[in-house]
């Protein structure tokens, strides 16, 4: 039995890893910290987890050390980079769930998150933990970064025509819908329940901090560099992210060889299922489990030329960000990929 | 008082209009027919509205002519038509919420509704019911075709930029959002609560019939014809619609002066409110108004140039279908535009 | 025109009670205070207000006590206290929606509030604004206390028969649900979106406050000391009370005549609608207006005889607050009592 | 590997059958029925199940009963009772989730049902499958009736008191609340996203069919004929029912005593969680589980004596309905019972 610890496991994320870790048939969760619960039973906290004995405890990392082979981080980022560095040298491997190792440019990451980077070279360890994409990698890593949740759903979404000659890599447009626990656990005001039920609205326009993960994994998709625009929306519902993607087409082509090619791209994955031509993804088919659903469609009507329009519909805190973790831990680990990830989405 | 009467008055958009009417200083409600709900009252239905004595009645034309001076049609396409031409021809105005005016190519009508146009000369003398781009036909008009919802939201969103020189007329992305009052009180499988509750989907991409009612505006305020992309979803909120557009920019300029614009163009309607720089739209905020609020946001960092972003919001039921018909009436009355429309939205 | 200041108004009773206010023909609001929002625009906050001038003040007696001749109190009680009687001993009108002039007895008030009344001769001077039963009271009073919200929900639904000899007025039970709403606008983990979403919870069993409130109006309608049952329960909506009460009858009675008894109770009551019988209350119909609804049911198969059930449903933000708020403004100034509260729920 | 059909599986409790039995590692799905999609694949109409093979087949008696050894019954009353006739025949066993053998004296069904009850002697085999109550019968029935969903939440809340001397056995009030989901997957109006959301109402007072279901269990666990007073009320929610039950004592005891005798009475079964004192179930802790969380609490105020105030918490189509029916089938079998049952439930 593999022995992992969640630090800062008192948010949602932390929710869902932990729910996800204690039905896998192959680990142990030894620990989970939270400063603020520290001392009190999880199952207080957690009350859809009334069965577990852990308690929350301080983060202490002298002694957590010693406790696990693998941890899953959900720190905030800054924090989270000290400690993935300390557990590193430690010899221990990490999933880090926070933004402080997705981008390989510290530059870019000082930019947008407004703290230095001082770890270079655990950055060039870290490995981008989409398996879909990086799956060879991901195997002999030893820090995961953990990829964000609108960034996996554009990302995945893309990557089968990103690097081909017949779309406009600079024409891409994502205009992605949020469930509201993607704001995290946090009491705040915008996040009420009367602010968020019964609404819908945009924020974070050109600013927000999924911006340039998702354009370097693009890019690198691309073999070039490019930027796109990205539009989050605030929905209400608990959770599940739909991205419905733009991208104009500079060569003729069709849709059925456009959805070929995306069957093809992701033939052997278990986790995305492309959808047969017509269907419509929705949140609710992904709720709950670690899947990826993806639709294409073109409109040929634009005086511009046709455009590609993708939509991809995931779990944010499964496939976007617990289930992803447990799922990169499976690569690292040798278990079968689908190990512990295998619920489908209750209905309705 | 003016005498009015709602035909085809059962579904949502009846309720609303039914609400604005009885509250309607100048207005008496004469008559609302339902087919099948001939002869039950009307507080029956519309739970909220217990204190009307009203009843439904059949839709007969010969009697209900005689009942009132102005007509508030909710009838389905084709069969709104017929009823327009009838009332029109016995010299009584008509407010038209179906689609059946509002195209004025016939063809383009034949295309998307799939359904002949049998009535040319009525339709010439239609007016668009938008009263921010069409107040003073609308004055002298006998047959008013009420804008669609999304148009609504697309059409003010676009109004003020659409003609100038500055953006590609022929890059309009417009993706939006929708309450799930807008499919209607019919009874229908993929409109039922466990469906849409906690969920979120694309549909229509592509052939949503609101379509050309968005072109024609747009490219009439252009003076060009053009071509968008439209893309349609379906929140889990009972009213709203947030569209959030986007327009690339063909020469420089600066949020600033696009903003001034937006103040200018609109600097006379009571019911448009362009937000200060940097405050987002969002749909609870106009819920139960009259009111569009209307954002804009640049986005310079793309290799294909600056993009506009406008974000918008309207209830979809007011603003959107009945609230708009009342407006119209203010106007073709000549009463203050805003009489029996000032309620703010209920918050939260 | 009377002027009216809100003190204490940035939360959802405030939201509602400027709402109102703000289309009311008789008044004109001076002045609205909120100190964590001090000198802020309330449209910022506010953002269905959009086109009001106002900005948030602090809260400073003496020179607030000359903005207004009535003044609306949202503060939380013991600050309430002080300001009540600061304000009444200036010579100013008060309608407080604290609990602070609730309870008649102010050792019941110590019990249950954790704090000292103050006030005792200005406690004496309070009425209990609830003008389905204290109109004459309220016409002259200087101190309103407002009711709460499940009070004015378990009240209205019992006032008809609580003094009547053939019910078992020990035997009350009261099962309550309530929107999100009633909990407040301040940020709190239990009433984030993601914990109230798509779940129900009971709360507060035999210690919710406003206990005492209900029990001093029921034992003086039924001239006789009594407890009651209440469970108020969180439901996942903006707004909205539904009370479900059960008393068991000590004589035998048939529906006809109970329903006869409520319609003759409320028969010059604009704001309680006693319903057909077999039509059920639904929150949905009375959202966003001053509307009280009631139905009445008879279950006779328990062995301990006939139990009379009653269903109520107010909006607890305006029959519960802020709307009887206004209500008794117009009883105390001699407006017509339904002016600027007419508006019907919008549907859906 | 058991072989099992569900006939009938194209509603909600189908399709949450469906999803627990594919996880299910000791049974393999041969067949599901639909008279509507027959011949559809089931990943067309069940999204969240894409990866399954099976397709709807028309419900064909003679070669259906070839294809399992055990058959899940979701069919209507009245049609589900000649074909648990035929299967029982024919030397199968089923599990019925209809309620037609649930109610042992067939004159109680066929007064509430409304509908004749042909087999009475199947009647007499059947086995009412609540296995915290009934396991040993369980484990030799070829019938199983599975309980409704109200009657779960009430009768587990109830089991451990109902029968002592120290409760009024003819007190039982249940206030039960319930997702939307309960009402099933065929469109009505009353059931529209927007009819249902942001509302809460009661229904069905004195005449819901579970009454009867209900009754019959208290009374089997009370050794002594009792009637309650059942009100179930519609929440804007997928899933979970909450039951607030009131029952009167008839003799002094402390909660202390009454908390450690529902910890006693539960302390083997896996899927019912006694919680602390003082902890408040709530549904959404146990979405998507087959756990009933349970609550007590003393109301010591009434002058009528102190009232016990019994919260329970279940997700509806789970331990409700579908979970409920794959524990029977795992005890009739002799599975592990919580084999493929053992999910928490996702949070939020």
């Amino acid at each position: 039995m593999l022995k992992v610890a969640i630090l800062g496991g008192s948010g949602y994320t932390g929710a869902e890893l932990l729910r996800l870790l204690l039905s896998h048939p192959h680990v142990n969760v030894t620990a989970i910290t939270s400063e603020r619960l520290s001392g009190s039973p999880v199952a207080e906290t957690f009350l859809h987890c009334r069965n577990t004995d852990l308690s929350f405890e301080s983060l202490n990392l002298k002694t957590i050390v010693k406790k696990a082979d693998l941890f899953f981080l959900c720190l905030p980022h800054k924090t989270s980079q000290d400690t993935v560095a300390f557990l590193h040298d430690a010899g221990k491997k990490v999933i880090d769930l926070s933004a402080d190792f997705r981008i390989r440019n510290s530059k870019t990451y000082e930019k947008w998150y407004e703290t230095p980077h001082h770890y270079p070279s655990h950055l060039k360890k870290a490995v981008y933990g989409l398996p879909e994409i990086y799956r060879d990698k991901i195997r002999k890593a030893s820090i995961i970064a953990n990829p964000g949740c609108y960034p996996t759903s554009a990302i995945l979404g893309l990557a089968p025509v990103i690097g081909e000659t017949f779309v406009d890599r600079d024409s891409v447009i994502i205009d992605s819908k949020s469930g509201t626990s993607g704001a995290g656990r946090t009491p705040a005001q915008p996040f009420m329940f009367c602010e968020v039920n019964d609404s819908v609205k945009a924020y974070g326009i050109t600013v927000h901090r999924h911006t340039p993960e998702i354009e370097q994994e693009l890019s690198a998709l691309a073999s070039s560099k490019l930027n796109i625009i990205f539009t989050p929306h605030l929905i209400p519902m608990d959770r599940g992210i739909l991205s419905t993607i733009y991208i104009r087409l500079s060569k003729s082509t069709n849709l059925g060889k456009i959805h070929t090619l995306y069957r093809n791209f992701y033939r052997n994955e278990e986790f995305v299922r492309v959808l047969d031509r017509g269907v419509y993804p929705l949140t609710k088919a992904v709720k709950g489990s670690n899947y990826c659903d993806i639709s294409v469609f073109l409109d040929k009507r634009s005086a511009k030329g046709t455009t590609l329009i993708i939509v991809s519909a995931i779990d944010n805190l499964i496939k976007g960000a617990s289930g992803a973790a447990v799922q990169n831990m499976n690569v690292m680990y040798g278990f079968d990929e689908t190990t512990g990830l295998t619920s489908l989405a209750p209905s309705p």
